[in-house]
């Protein structure tokens, strides 16, 4: 599962961060994104509970509209554009989540939405992003026809660039989330993200800082693309790593404001391997019946192989998105 | 996926059947059961309603405990028993959902429960069942063995036979997940139920007769399993039918009252063949991403297949179950 296609958009996050987003920004977002993104529930299991030793509760973005949390941030994007700027549309370089979520956002506020993708691309993900009323842009699988095309479309059409996980808007509006769960449920001791290039994690952080700053924010890393981890150890951004994992929405490099957030709120990344987090996925949808992908499997893996850390707490989980191939599953499974 | 050990028990229903269950039995299992059951969601997808061209309710009994609406059922058949009845225990021959959900509503109550296995059963199956505490009793993959080793059991321990879909207290039991739906979501102008033993699906007609009579009832039952469709079709019960489908749960030969029971009631069977569950399944997955097992998806295969019959209407669909065993995905996939 682990193609260079999916690469690319994420290897070169900006680097010179425009300011950093703030908790103002995270509410500034839920105001905004309220009429068009879902309040997704809090599902609780109580096996999973048993078998972790603690409380969990699984904030169900893959119950999000376009199927992960990747919306809150791109429609964020979108409705924060002055009219002007938005009649002329967005655009991004994402074969993934993100781009079928700013393709959706777009099309709430009835612009133009530009994707960039290889045409080595998955069909359905593509398919996905068109239905959503996208215009695709065929490009060679690498980052530099990547971000040619990309430029290419923006200075043809004016289109704003929304970077999936750098942007300060998308940030903020991955915040959200965490709002919404520490709003509903109350007082946690730990929040666990996903952690790829990082905007759903520090966005977390910022409000869990905010709201509830007693609560331990943690990072779920694949082992196999475990920049975020060599980051934080280092003190500075890991660039040369190349992912190897079956996360495919976790292969991008920790981008510069979210290794910032990271930084000033002290989260903690916690590693999983593919076997693990395979094996939670299992888990997750024989108990819960839900269809979570990889990605966000790796969030309850952590915490099951770190039992010691978070025994007898109440901890929340970011179920990040359920776009799963499910013409890849043999392989997932085979994998473990 | 079609294997021996998955017909025994549902091949030699009664032949005499006790009283017919009617619809103060569904209320009195709805009370009865009510302290142990889930009262399940119903879930809705824009998605979904555009594709079907009608108003799709899923009332997500793939959500209830042990994960299928056979919980219901069983829970009411155990806690129907005297109290001096019931310290002997249960027993019941099916190595399905049925099996996991006796022994788990037999937790519920603190009794035995002693489910007969063929020895070539799926482990994971088979675990289940032992997970909830219930005695597994293993014996030849054979109608006969099986019945011999049910016996055994009955003479032994004196345990109460409870059939997966024969039993009025049963039927009863699974009448009350219709109830819920006509409850909390008003008038429907149809019901969709998957079809196997009719268990399901002659609890359905009952409760829709007496809450909402101008609701319309359906059976979705598998093409290569149409003793239902056939023993409707032709006024008595057919029997000589091999079931060859890759819904699991609905190998079973319609029982002796569910025929009673859907013919008094008028119930309606559609059919649908195993691609067709196969993309419905498939369908489900992707949109609402809920983790429910063909024999559930088969009931929105045939709205799907019969847009016509329900074009503009609103309509109820019960998904049965999730319990799908992950390790023949690869080959459920390949088989559409």
């Amino acid at each position: 599962m682990n193609s260079a296609s999916d690469l690319g958009a994420l290897a070169h996050p900006a680097a010179t961060p425009a300011a950093l987003p703030t908790f103002d920004d995270v509410l500034a977002a839920a105001a905004r994104i309220a009429p068009h993104a879902h309040s997704t529930p809090v599902l609780r299991s109580r096996t999973l509970d048993a078998l972790a030793g603690c409380e969990l509760h699984f904030k169900a973005e893959h119950l999000q509209r376009a199927g992960a949390f990747k919306f809150r941030g791109a429609c964020n994007a979108v409705w924060s554009l002055p009219d002007a700027t938005a009649a002329r549309g967005v655009v991004t370089h994402s074969s993934g989540n993100h781009g079928a979520a700013l393709a959706l956002a777009a099309r709430t506020r009835g612009i133009p939405c530009h994707v960039v993708v290889p045409h080595n691309a998955v069909a359905a993900k593509m398919a996905a992003i068109r239905a959503y009323g996208a215009t695709l842009h065929h490009c060679e699988p690498t980052i530099a026809a990547r971000e040619a095309a990309c430029a290419a479309v923006q200075a043809q059409t004016g289109a704003e660039l929304v970077h999936p996980y750098t942007d300060a808007r998308v940030i903020a509006g991955q915040g959200t989330a965490a709002l919404e769960l520490l709003g509903h449920d109350g007082r946690f001791d730990a929040l666990v993200t996903p952690l790829g290039g990082g905007g759903l994690l520090s966005g977390t952080a910022i409000t869990a800082a905010a709201v509830s700053p007693a609560t331990r924010v943690f990072g779920a890393e694949p082992a196999g693309a475990a920049d975020g981890f060599a980051s934080l150890q280092r003190g500075e951004r890991v660039l040369e790593l190349a992912p190897d994992t079956v996360c495919d929405g976790l292969r991008g490099l920790l981008g510069a404001p979210n290794f910032a957030l990271l930084r000033a709120h002290r989260v903690e990344v916690l590693l999983a391997d593919d076997a693990a987090t395979v094996q939670a996925l299992r888990l997750f949808w024989q108990r819960a019946k839900q269809l979570i992908e990889p990605s966000s499997a790796i969030a309850l893996a952590v915490v099951l192989a770190n039992r010691e850390r978070f025994a007898g707490q109440r901890v929340g989980i970011v179920l990040s998105g359920g776009n799963v191939d499910l013409d890849a599953l043999a392989g997932l499974f085979a994998s473990a």
